[in-house]
């Protein structure tokens, strides 16, 4: 007997950024798996409750998955990746297996769009691929951190004609903005690669826990503004002992 | 005295991709423009005709902002944008002018997310630099085509520490897949450029009237279902008298 899975986007931080049919997969669903993840935990963790607190039918359970610890001193970052992706498709088809009835049906919340540097997806995928346990699972689009900066910053991310290409802090400071692209949106970055970018022509609109109360927001020439963004950033990350951030570098 | 704006994203088709923080500005929206587009426009008005039916609450007013036609035939494709779009300004700063009393507010429905390929923002922001008119505006994100496409095809756009593109039909067709990026979305492509890709290791995956009905989802090696896509688009083409549909390249 087939067990179903919906992964949920749930939006960057606003709970009003839910959509219709995540509230609808919210309410119909009694057992929610709730991926947690060190320092952010418990802010993020208290949006969520407050989440489920406002749209699930008790009665209901929440499962919460610890996050297997990832070798960030490893050189070879992809194997890393794909050997912690391994470990959690373990984790994932165990709590399937345990807590989900053949039959029955579990939804994971995930912050953002699934679409976006999340690897639930991807771990489903390879459960369903394994095939030791029959699992569908459908997809419930969410608002992404991307989306959530551009209203922000009421922005359109795209110019008449032009790409954008969303990519990594990793990757930008290894490789620079990417060539024939003037608007580059930058997840994922611990380490300000915005600093390294040679910017007299470039704008940066940055945001840090969008959508939420503690929003910050930054916008203009990066040589003029990428100081204050790094204060403010750690300044940030001091007090609340995580951040989330995005930013698009756009060149003149 | 300032006329209020709001640009409100309503997801790509489905109604209920849109989010609360949509519904709350339609419940609390006493006028909204709409923006028509040609051939689309029986299908997609009926659509949003039912969306304000749902949530908007009466008495509201609906304006309908015909878009001044393009000159397609111009090969100065940007420039022709530009005149487009400073027409577009003019139409938008008159109904604004003449529709929205001083200190009152308006509200723009948006297919998908304003900051993908809409020119809702742009055309407010020449508005407002204009400063003909006292506005401000704000804007609330939706679930894009994009997002939709990825959901519909359990897919993440991204790959582990890989950028992602979104470009157009047309960049794709003038350029190629760009140098470095497996993962590129391609939107407003009329021409099937992705026929012209040599696809021998890249996957497609495709979807039209995302989110509606009419939804057709196509995936596989390009070089294998690219004629089905062809023939799939025309005949819904031909059918409907529109198509909106976008699509992922992904290298192997």
């Amino acid at each position: 007997m087939t067990r179903h899975v919906r992964v949920v986007g749930i939006g960057a931080g606003d709970p009003d950024d839910l959509t219709l049919k995540a509230v609808a997969a919210i309410r119909s669903a009694d057992l929610f798996f709730l991926l947690e993840k060190g320092s952010e935990k418990q802010d993020l963790a208290g949006l969520r409750r407050r989440i489920l607190n406002r749209h699930a039918r008790p009665p209901y359970r929440v499962v919460e998955i610890d996050d297997p610890v990832r070798d960030r001193t490893s050189p070879a970052y992809v194997d890393a990746v794909a050997d912690w992706r391994r470990r959690r498709a373990d984790r994932y088809e165990q709590v399937i297996r345990d807590e989900v009835p053949p039959g029955g049906s579990g939804a994971f919340l995930v912050w953002g769009d699934p679409a976006l540097y999340d690897s639930t997806i991807a771990v489903l995928h390879e459960v369903t691929a394994r095939g030791a346990i029959a699992i569908d699972y459908t997809v419930v689009p969410g608002i992404s951190s991307v989306a959530s900066l551009a209203a922000a910053h009421r922005l359109s991310l795209t110019r008449v004609g032009r790409p954008v290409q969303i990519t990594t802090g990793r990757r930008l400071a290894e490789e620079g903005m990417p060539p024939g692209v003037g608007d580059v949106v930058v997840m994922l970055d611990a380490r300000c690669a915005f600093t390294e970018i040679a910017g007299d022509r470039t704008d940066i609109f940055w945001g840090a826990y969008l959508g939420t109360p503690d929003e910050i927001l930054v916008a203009g020439p990066v040589t003029q503004v990428a100081d204050q963004i790094v204060v403010a950033r750690a300044e940030a990350r001091r007090r609340k002992g995580w951040i989330m951030d995005v930013y698009l570098l756009r060149t003149r």
